[in-house]
């Protein structure tokens, strides 16, 4: 493990309790201010690491950089360099950080220019995504949807546990944490009518999903073997996937989900390293049947990351709607991609792949409304005294993601959204 | 319509009887040869024109035209520019191709320079596909799979005629003519057994289609009206989604096809603009019921396309096995576009839209295997003697794909790839 990761490890940098970015977690993402262009930061404590005057300022020395890698507009480049520089490149700035390192610490010059305050920032998408695969890995929130909506005796389809369901999503409406969701307009058709009608859905609904991103590239048809499934694998983040459950159920057949999906998905903006979240791994649920051998991984390949989703009316405070984990998951992320290159299929720097929904197996676990309130029948209260089957406009979905171990909380910070409504028809 | 389009143009470069491209298309592309790096190109007759040269020596002059334009590796950033700049350099090119001008022509050293023989060029992919479409617009097909899969007394789905079903593809796997398409590896499951096995897939097939690629993005929350859409379409190509019928009917349920068709999709490489193609626009089959007023659409918004497919075996001759026309597709690239948008779904210069598999009403017109071989009871003859139920490996499927007017031929030329085994396990 890495010397990073060291529960020890203090910073210099203040890091407040309760903190998603100790000096054990250094996630990386792109952010610009009012003076500054998009560029690469990395989080510590309630700041963000300007990490290209850094490299200007030669703290990288020994480590191959091109010198415009940090300026640019998304992480690709840099992620591109491969795992052997993008640790390098975290294990110095945990060196740089260390409290008793003095090398920034002690020139009040530098550390002003290199450490730039959270809230003087706005954080960006931190990839360019090629093609984002959604998966649908919780056996909790598969048997939950099947239960409801097909047939409680038979609510798995017979290939669930042999393959990790997935489809492709849109990846042009991925975007970060804090843009506000547009409520959608579409086709939906109530069971006794006989034609659709066109309005703003009635059924929007949040997903609590996790999300990694490949760092390494394939080319058309070569297979990414699980056993080295981590080396592709650059890290996490929280997502959102946004649904209209009322699109969904129109449109859904034979194809899958479309426009009741690819209106919006929200996405923590900080990238949490799988070798932050090393300390982390717990081994998944037992797969019974045993998977054909190209999706047999080795060692523990889930995480221990507590999830919540809250949802804020918009006069009321925030209600605490689920609490679930990412341990909960069946299909692990190296049997993810895994099958999902076993064709052939190529992948690139910055693809994202999402988990599906993550419930858990307790009803305060579910990760969706459709769940929670199962299918619109168990209201779930706000403390104004309103009542959620699904989402309201005004309303605001905030979820949350951290490990904690030995003293130590990596986190995901949040990714956040406010609902608007739906646009003027 | 453009004086570009005019029947009676003639080029001083000499153009073969039924070439696909005569002085009326001038079809965008992008080739590289043995001493230029990957650039733009515009097809007429057996040449291909260096754009860049022209740009180079003055031949836009009064375009506005950022100076590197042509000689980047894809067309996004000249389709960028917008329809007034692209149809200006179509029209300015028609102009310089034209047998009495003698701007070219007249110039030995120039017009060398200026035109490639297409034997010296290597296609390209035309665009950075950021996401990928597949619609299932012909009732043809829809219906007869359908009626072979499910329920012959119920082959549409309810939702069929209310909107163009689609779902969102692969965009890292959509290659250009020529590159061969190895035989995928995945998962199957005999009907009969009790667990799925791993191997390559027996049932390999082509669908014929058409795809068209945005040249104007939008924000996320807007769409597109359908009546402005014809601004949002740069042009067509012709497009075989490749899939593996056996590995699609095992993962396909509930959230669709995935590995079955995400190992590979080959497209002709010139893209023929909408402009091009305005001579030859026909009516779509009446749409009954009515459909909702964001997918009425006016005038004439289907093309007279013919469509053929050959298979070629190893050893043998090409066949033709299917007969098809773009003028059948229920649902017409207006509608699609704006479905796709209609949740406020963003897209982006470059993005691709196929049709789903085109289909006509005869069985000589059916536009995949499994329809043409009707499920595997019905093989289709080569002349070798062998017969064809699904592809074989060593086949070489060509699509190809024209209009045909007042004597003017505008084609797309070929989509071809041969079948390579599978990859050894």
């Amino acid at each position: 493990m890495s010397k990073a990761n060291d529960p020890k490890l203090k910073s210099w940098v203040s890091v407040p309790e309760n903190s998603d970015f100790p000096i054990q977690n250094l996630p990386f993402g792109i952010f610009s201010t009012s003076y500054l262009n998009k560029r690469v930061g990395v989080a510590i404590g309630n700041n963000i690491i300007d990490m290209d005057y850094l490299l200007v300022n030669d703290f990288f020395k020994g480590i191959e950089l091109p010198s415009e890698v940090f300026t640019q507009p998304y992480l690709n480049d840099f992620i591109s360099l491969g795992k052997k520089t993008t640790n390098a490149v975290r294990e110095r700035l945990s060196e740089i950080l260390q409290e008793d390192n003095p090398e920034l610490r002690d020139s009040e010059e530098m550390r002003e220019r290199a450490l730039i305050p959270m809230e003087d920032a706005t954080m960006q998408m931190p990839v360019k995504v090629g093609d984002y695969t959604d998966f649908y890995s919780s056996i909790e929130h598969a048997t939950n949807i099947g239960t409801m909506i097909r047939d409680p005796e038979n609510a798995l389809m017979p290939n669930w546990r042999h393959l990790p369901v997935g489809y492709h999503g849109r990846s042009s409406t991925i975007i970060p944490s804090g843009i506000p969701i547009q409520r959608p307009l579409g086709q939906t058709k109530a069971p006794d009518a006989e034609n659709p009608t066109f309005g703003p859905t009635k059924r929007l609904d949040f997903e609590l999903e996790m999300a990694f991103i490949t760092g390494k590239a394939t080319q058309i048809g070569d297979s990414v073997n699980i056993n080295e499934a981590d080396d592709y694998i650059f890290g996490m983040v929280v997502f959102n996937d946004w649904s209209a459950r009322d699109i969904q159920v129109w449109e859904y057949q034979p194809l899958g989900p479309f426009l009741a999906k690819n209106f919006a998905s929200s996405i923590s903006p900080w990238i949490v390293t799988i070798e932050a979240l090393e300390p982390f791994r717990v081994a998944q649920p037992k797969q019974d049947p045993e998977v054909l051998p190209y999706l047999q991984s080795k060692g523990d390949n889930n995480f221990d990351i507590n999830l919540e989703v809250d949802i804020k009316p918009e006069n009321s405070e925030a209600v605490t709607v689920c609490r679930s984990n990412h341990k909960y998951l069946y299909w692990n992320i190296k049997q993810q991609l895994a099958h999902q290159t076993i064709n052939g299929c190529s992948i690139n720097v910055g693809d994202m792949y999402a988990s599906g929904t993550i419930s858990g197996p307790t009803e305060d676990s579910y990760g969706s409304m459709m769940e929670l309130s199962w299918k619109g029948t168990k209201p779930v209260k706000m403390k104004d005294g309103t009542e959620r089957v699904f989402l309201h406009d005004g309303d605001t979905v905030t979820m949350r993601g951290w490990s904690e171990k030995d003293g130590v909380r990596v986190g995901f910070g949040e990714v956040t959204a406010k609902i608007l409504p739906a646009r003027e028809q």
